[in-house]
């Protein structure tokens, strides 16, 4: 991957942990946080496809609640105003993989275009950067919000290649989400998967990744 | 909804029930069958609106047979040759449910246009109509391999509409998925939700039910 000029990194479960969310949803709810984390997780990302295939776009601030609702309905749970703030606030200030920041300035000292590309709407965005302490990094915050489709659709990765000024073929795209990397190389984008800890098998959606990496730091080193 | 000319039905989990493939699992796996048959089903749709979104349609038979093969890699569980085809197979033979047969024929005698509206290959859906012997009460088995597109994408259901000469507004669209039912209420049908057992809550994405039925043979009381 020498040829590469930058790198976009999705942001939940890529750049940021979503595990405080798991651990907030335990908290309100004993005994049914990791179901309800996970049903959650499941419907926000199922909502930004049916949404962008039905034509329907809707921010992810608000598919985010409208995941949340669903869930908690779905599972006979009481979801109080105030636990719902909190649960979605949660999504403002996550915690990012030890692995990021020095990933991040290794590939930032070699001069290399970094940006952020995401479902997440902007506001979403900036918060959890500000709240990583990673905004040094970054030349760009780039949500799907321009484009108002989301992940896997083409026009998502080709702004990031506008955006960072890098072509497609010498920009990498960084995901946990096989999904995700898939259409990244779907689009032309050089795709690198980030699996941290389970393996799983890839989504069997036509295109691979190029990379399957440990973490950001092990990036820099595939420059070389 | 009295001005309704016709019907146009979802297939698998609406009128054909997917029941015995979860039982060949089960055969096939012992004690991991309701597992595989869920994740099986969950990647056939996911690939689905994946593939549509990237723009990379592949028919339904041929995601069927990915989602199998990651539901399995992604269980531990060997999928040889044999069991695959037999589990393949299974989606040619599904059995009718009991209230599909007389609700049909009362909504025939009624003189509507009535067709289903499917996901599925053609050669699957022609298949399944054959075996369960429901072909004279249909005007058509619309694909969606005519738009090469996945619902809930509004090109999906116009085709239905044009396909049988029936304007959208005067369209019922009869589904037991939740999103389909939404997806269809976008487009401009008129939707009814089927829910034949499990109470589950609507999915959140903007677009209610016209009507919820709990079985085929409700259709027909609604029209007078």
């Amino acid at each position: 991957m020498k040829d590469i000029k930058g790198f976009a990194f999705d942001a939940y479960g890529t750049l940021f942990d979503v595990f405080s969310v798991a651990a907030l949803c335990e908290q309100l709810f004993p005994g049914k946080g990791p179901t309800l984390a996970q049903l959650w997780r499941v419907k926000q990302l199922q909502y930004s496809m049916l949404r962008s295939l039905m034509g329907r776009y809707r921010d992810f601030w608000q598919l985010t609640e409208d995941g949340l609702v669903y869930a908690c309905q779905s599972l006979g749970l009481e979801l109080t105003a105030e636990a719902r703030k909190r649960l979605l606030n949660a999504y403002l200030s996550l915690t990012p993989f030890p692995d990021v920041k020095p990933g991040l300035e290794a590939l930032k000292e070699r001069g290399l275009r970094l940006a952020i590309l995401s479902n997440g709407e902007p506001k979403m965005l900036e918060a959890a950067v500000r709240n990583a302490a990673i905004a040094s990094f970054l030349d760009g915050i780039i949500s799907v919000e321009e484009v108002k489709i989301f992940k896997p659709s083409p026009q998502v990765y080709g702004l990031a290649s506008h955006r960072l000024g890098v072509p497609p073929a010498e920009l990498g795209f960084v995901s946990s989400n096989s999904w995700d990397v898939a259409g990244a190389a779907s689009a032309g984008l050089r795709a690198v998967w980030i699996q941290r800890s389970v393996a799983e098998p890839p989504e069997r959606l036509g295109f691979a990744a190029e990379r399957v990496v440990g973490a950001i730091t092990d990036l820099s080193p595939l420059l070389t």
